[in-house]
């Protein structure tokens, strides 16, 4: 196997997907395509004894109670899991390639002079969602509704959840109010609507899954995925996409701070992750944003 | 090392937290608490090539275009990293060990009548980090220091980064001035501090690393592991531990927070989770908070 380029590669789960060529001695075929994933294997607690016992250790920092060090322990005790996709397609590529994010740093004045424009002139659809408040799709998916129109919300799982197990639990909170496109979008004026969605929701939780609020992790994404107002409700031990700083903002706080100031988020400078292919990304580093 | 009890481990990250026993042959000391951390390390695209022709490939499974392997690279391009808390306290058991977290809402009131309290009673040792403050530990492991004694700190790599990839960086900033316990000590006067450390970090690791400021996440953790102020910064796309929503505060978003409101981290609601053992989360439990 010969690697030409690294697809992604996670520095916290230690693997990396890499494009390449492979040459089969078996089969003659020469130079064809491949993904290959390279995955470092758990640390297995029966084999701890060995690999203290029978590697090399080196020191490489010591400082009062605390010290690191090198281990090279021997190699039947720390394989890697290589798995070979081959011939690979211009798709499997695609399927494993990282796309770079970047960090953006919005202004009152960017929203108005760059996302808004940006977000209006793709007219992204809103019908699937309009589908499931008008119960004309996935209606045996709503866990709990408040029909009212200007504070209430339907409440259903997020797809990534499979509803097995409360480990994972994650649900959205869709709000029936038209409009709102996303977190810039909400004033004091909001206020009733957040409290109900927040309480409701927890409420319901407490009720269906016997989680208390304490249990639970209840947010925004700024950048939404789509622009009209939802809330996240996932399980606070769960590790959830798109749960870091960069990019989720907790109910919580953003009713704290639309009551001690009406325009917070209209007003203030709001920071989130774009992928390298995202269109509004483009209009950022051609206004020289970044 | 004698293992005595996996405290905690993760499939996912490849680590594992370990209780044991030290015997240090050089001073003779013996059987000495101590916790190990293991955790194997990212896969280094310069080794790629040395790590296919020098290992060994055993085929696991082959079914149409998919084939899994398990490779035995040489011992000294498949390190793992030891980290040795020794001696090691109760407290550092409880540290690691896997435990359940609850979301605490902490209002202003709570902090001063509940937390804070609960701080000064533990009298957390800061020795080691006014070591690296003073230099008598981990001079050589400096990056950057700005010794100016109010607006000033030191730069350098958290444990959990070996610095050999900028994919997972994860560096540390602590600040000169002592007595800043954490984002609840923070107010509009500490603005030229935490402008400076934003700064002056993000121009270091521009230089050193290559890295501009649209691919790091720079935050503060609230609760913090100890209290005196520190500042992480890490690469945006490495989900370090700790940079959800529900811990960690954008420095970008603490500067601007103080700016509009001097006193905001003295009188917001903060959430934060907590673990089941932690002594914090037993006052609020009594406090009747949770």
């Amino acid at each position: 196997f010969k690697s030409s380029k690294v697809l992604s590669d996670s520095a916290r789960e230690k693997n990396m997907f890499i494009q390449g060529k492979v040459n089969d001695i078996n089969t003659q075929l020469v130079d064809q395509d491949a993904v290959v994933i390279l995955e470092k294997t758990p640390i297995i607690e029966d084999t701890l004894s060995e690999l203290f016992s029978g590697s090399r250790l080196t020191l490489d920092m010591k400082n009062d109670i605390y010290s690191t060090y090198r281990l090279q322990p021997p190699p039947h005790l720390n394989e890697m899991k290589v798995t070979v996709v081959c011939p690979a397609t211009e798709k499997h590529v695609k399927k494993y390639q990282r796309q770079e994010s970047y960090l953006v740093e919005e202004t009152a004045e960017d929203y108005r002079s760059i996302t808004l424009p940006y977000i209006e002139s793709q007219s992204f659809s809103l019908q699937w969602v309009y589908n499931i408040l008008e119960k004309k799709a996935e209606a045996d998916r709503i866990i709990y509704e408040d029909p009212d129109p200007d504070v209430g919300f339907v409440l259903l799982p997020d797809f990534k959840w499979n509803q097995k197990q409360v480990d994972d639990l994650y649900l959205i909170a869709i709000v029936h109010q038209k409009g709102i496109k996303s977190l810039r979008g909400l004033t004091s004026e909001h206020l009733p609507l957040l409290k109900n969605v927040f309480q409701k929701g927890k409420e319901t939780i407490m009720q269906k899954y016997k989680l208390p609020a304490s249990k639970l992790r209840v947010y925004l994404h700024y950048q939404p995925s789509y622009y009209h107002l939802h809330v996240h409700f996932t399980m606070l031990g769960y590790e959830a996409p798109g749960c870091g700083v960069e990019r989720a903002h907790l109910l919580g706080d953003v009713i704290q701070n639309l009551q001690s100031n009406p325009d917070y988020y209209k007003s203030h400078t709001l920071y989130f992750p774009l992928r390298a292919d995202d269109g509004l990304l483009t209009k950022f580093r051609e206004a020289g944003k970044i």
